[in-house]
């Protein structure tokens, strides 16, 4: 095809990753299909060793290195999975690596890629400041960079993913692939493409990341911003893989932050699994836009679940507020004594489950002689929410939701 | 072997299963299995389409009765993964099925229940009330009772979790395997005998439920309480698989609700896999007993998913408590203009990040010209947290850890 990664290539890259990674499962899912309303099925990177499918063409690069490259170590720059990923199988390899990362790096990725063996430099303010220290420490040190995703064996072994995914589900109509720099969807497309030429790939990238869907369309890059999806916030699409992106991916959705984090709660609701924000990407797609894959056999990879606890706890939480299940409601009450029982005494028989109770008194939209009750509840749904607010209004407890619930029937 | 179930009716079971229920995964698990220090390997029934392995006994024994039997509609009491793996299959084979739970069953288990097609029954303050509706209802209606555990083909219907994992990796040296009723375990121990009869076998219950274990060793029952693993919250085994225990089971590792909520936060910190607290037991035992462990090739069965969310988020937040990487402290400040941001100032030179910020000034233990504050902030280790605490107490500002942090090292 005279593409830069052949399937024979990815070939070649599953020989040499025998062994070396998990083989991750690719499992049916009914159960978040169903809540999305498509026959969906999921290849599990997020099962990886180190909790992404990067470590695949980390050791696809590294195994190639010659005796005397190796010698040298080697060196990446990444925040995250890249980083993880190399500092493991270097390694695995008795090959020194060093990770520089931007200077605000979370403390437990800094900690969990030196637990892996890489000596990590923190450098920088933005990862352009992190780029010119790679390159003074290359200078220095002969260090050979592995590129987080334009290189043809790092593409090639992040398209065993996709080799793996096509031979346990071969009847797949329809791959959703996250894209960063492009390397993932760049290999398992080539490896799709290979056993069902007609299969259909689709890209996802957030909105404030679209870099490799304006790269396809001409458009002036206008990457930036926060985004829960960290792992796909990547500035410059690789050159190659914009190539392999141009001939053979379809289209890319891209997604906001709403639909990410409802895809990443969906994925531990419904199907049990910890996905980190860009490893969600695929079912953010799906949420984004079901009519595209109805009737259709879907197929996307988690492909990373290293996500925070703490975002994750919140993530969590904020799902169960938004359908209704957890509530935060502000009462005003008379400052008398009872009062909290009567307040209890209407949301216990109107079958919720008080979890928190504040007080406050002290702030100017309080008149002197009135207090404002602050309590959190577990509810069944939102009418049951609203059916307690209007208990409690009858009951002459004036009262509003303070958490962000959902009225629209929202599939996560 | 004359037990109550063979390992011909076990493969009769998966026959009869094929294609109904997911072929849920077997993977190896490096990642946890390197904190716990453990070879370790974990079949995914937490991936099954009810969310738990229940589903298999439950399709193999309606899958078994007659057009009469079906006729007549089945009953099922249970509060959790038997009445959801019940009423789906149900549903799928055209029985009516009806489900008589506790009063005060959680909500979402109600309606995941109900959103799978049983009638729903919500009766008694117990257990035992509850049963007593099931006879009134299957006296008045002839339903068909589908026991939780103790019936021959729940059993081989369990134990087909036990054939595909010992198929997808067959050297295991050991299986570690809840006990709620037995009906899992049973299973289990009878299909992997098959394989290789030196296998060891070794059950899971915890300290709150231990009745297998009593049943067992002839201990008067004294199971009771409150556990987050009420998925084997179980005071009565079954006769069937009390006789099979008694044959196949080599040991019972009673596990503490400390260990189950470790093991619930490993499960989703280290493997990204979300377990509810019965799900988790395997990886209880193990970290209650790891020495027991060492040097052999361990398989556990995650067998279930189905957690309140609010209850895995808190699990996630304790877990970052208790390894010191969130902290809440509590310091004492004279109630004047800047101290908030010396606070600020000290914690942020430490590299500390701030999540929260309280002032309490109401209380009887803070002197009328102070003022109390509560900070949580995000650290790295319990090092790092004295450290913090260190600084503070230096700058004059008298502070005290209030979080439930471990000072030893903990794996999970």
């Amino acid at each position: 095809m005279g593409l830069p990664v052949s399937f024979e290539d990815i070939e070649k890259a599953a020989e040499s990753l025998s062994g070396k990674i998990l083989r991750t499962p690719a499992i049916e899912a009914p159960a978040l299909g169903d809540a999305l309303g498509v026959d969906l099925s999921l290849k599990l990177e997020n099962l990886q060793r180190t909790g992404s499918f990067k470590a695949r063409g980390a050791y696809v690069k590294l195994a190639s290195l010659s005796e005397a490259e190796r010698a040298r170590g080697v060196i990446a720059m990444s925040a995250g999975n890249h980083a993880q990923g190399v500092a493991y199988h270097a390694t695995q390899l008795g090959i020194r690596s060093t990770i520089v990362m931007p200077a605000a790096t979370p403390f437990t990725k800094v900690e969990k890629t030196r637990n892996f063996g890489a000596t990590v430099v923190q450098y920088g303010a933005t990862l352009a400041e992190s780029r010119e220290k790679v390159e003074e420490l290359v200078a220095e040190h002969g260090y050979i960079l592995i590129h987080p995703y334009d290189d043809p064996l790092i593409i090639a072994g992040q398209g065993t993913a996709g080799l793996e995914l096509m031979r346990d589900i071969p009847d797949l109509d329809t791959l959703v692939v996250p894209i960063g720099g492009g390397g993932l969807i760049s290999g398992i497309a080539v490896a799709a493409r290979h056993f069902n030429p007609q299969i259909e790939i689709i890209g996802v990238q957030t909105e404030q990341f679209p870099s490799m869907y304006e790269a396809l369309r001409g458009l002036p890059p206008s990457s930036g911003g926060e985004t829960l999806a960290e792992g796909i916030a990547v500035k410059t699409p690789g050159k190659l893989t914009t190539e392999i992106c141009r001939a053979l991916v379809e289209d890319i959705i891209l997604v906001g932050e709403v639909e990410i984090e409802r895809a990443v709660n969906g994925c531990a609701e419904h199907q049990n699994l910890v996905a980190e924000g860009a490893g969600a990407a695929g079912i953010a797609a799906i949420l984004k836009a079901p009519e595209r894959f109805r009737g259709r056999k879907v197929g996307t990879v988690i492909c990373g679940g290293n996500i925070d606890q703490r975002m994750l706890a919140t993530v969590l939480l904020r799902g169960l507020s938004r359908h209704g299940r957890l509530a935060r409601l502000r009462i005003d009450i008379s400052d008398q004594p009872g009062t909290l029982a009567r307040v209890a005494g209407v949301i216990g028989e109107a079958s919720a489950n008080i979890v928190e109770v504040h007080h406050q008194r002290m702030f100017q939209d309080v008149p002197i002689k009135k207090a404002e009750l602050e309590v959190l509840i577990e509810t069944r749904n939102p009418d049951h929410v609203l059916e307690i607010v209007a208990a409690l209004n009858a009951a002459g407890l004036k009262t509003r939701v303070m958490s962000n619930m959902a009225m629209e029937q929202a599939p996560l």
